[in-house]
């Protein structure tokens, strides 16, 4: 069986990027979404080993001191990492891997495995985007002025991804992010040994 | 409006190209199927100007001594070649052109147009391909050999491609084919200056 592919998942927050990947596991049964770690607190609506796996700033501490993270960084102010054993196993099985992540992991993500696939999901307009901070209603005004700043540095880091996805409807972002994974799985690079095989016929 | 992207669709004779590429201009309404113009007899079932413009030799060389052509190569002894203005037209429009044609042709353009987008069609195996030769039953068993070792040859090119798609089932490879436009779309290269819009707000 082919490996699976590894695709790495960006996007500034409002972008919507979790309801596209909800739906993308929905209608791929072969794509695995990989729950990183958080030293981050659960907010309402999200479950552990769902959303992220919580932990406390020690268990994470621990979980990097015993190389249990394929990578990790830190985010206003919080922990955030790739728990490294279910990837690969999940690509070893075939399975093409999600990986949720932002910008500075993205690249550590790279650079370690150079052939995976960088998304990066953008919105419509700022404007649209602070619309959807708002209208979420889990964060303060003064924390969306500061997420829309943060928004606009994270976009100047989109140049390092493969493919942009614009997020203005839903359903078409979706079906990129699909059309993404299946084209990729098509590519030279991730198709090694086809030709050969087929020539010692 | 985005100009369209270019893609180049080569594969050896029986791999089902004609058929994969029919059935995706049907599903896709903005893809535009750039017909060939070549010196060679019509076969049963081909129309002029939808399988392709046939010409006579002296029209096809009077078409190459006025640069109506964007590139051309003799194949199998016969001329075959890429009519210039209809492609720039429609990428002009906004539309995505499909070229279908041979490996040195294919790598002709590439020259010209380095960002377009290479699609290799495979055969499952060769006995499957041999299979379908004598199946379409235009060909004598002499010419089917000397076109499986054509294919051979022509295999050894599919490392120049960026996709390589394996026709086994019809409609994967269709599927397959569409996804990979799709996402061809996102690819950052073709989406020069979409971040900048965005940072521009």
């Amino acid at each position: 069986m082919a490996k699976g592919i590894l695709i790495v998942v960006s996007a500034p927050a409002g972008c919507g990027k979790d309801t596209i990947l909800e739906q993308a596991l929905k209608a791929d049964p072969n794509l695995y979404y990989s729950v990183s770690a958080t030293s981050r607190a659960m907010r309402p609506g999200e479950t552990d080993g769902v959303s992220y796996y919580f932990k406390t700033r020690d268990e994470f501490k621990r979980m990097i001191a015993e190389g249990e993270l394929l990578e990790y960084t830190e985010y206003v102010g919080n922990y955030y990492g790739t728990p490294k054993k279910a990837v690969n196993d999940m690509l070893e099985a075939g399975k093409d891997v999600i990986l949720k992540i932002e910008i500075e992991g993205a690249a550590n993500v790279k650079k370690m495995f150079p052939g995976c696939t960088m998304v990066f999901i953008l919105p419509p307009s700022f404007a649209e985007l602070e619309r959807r901070l708002h209208k979420r209603g889990t964060e303060t005004d003064e924390v969306i002025k500061q997420r829309l700043e943060t928004a606009r540095k994270e976009l100047q880091y989109a140049e390092n991804y493969d493919y942009l996805i614009t997020n203005a409807a839903l359903e078409d972002a979706v079906d990129d992010f699909l059309a993404v994974v299946r084209a990729e799985k098509c590519r030279r690079e991730n198709r090694e040994g086809v030709v050969g095989d087929l020539l010692a016929e």
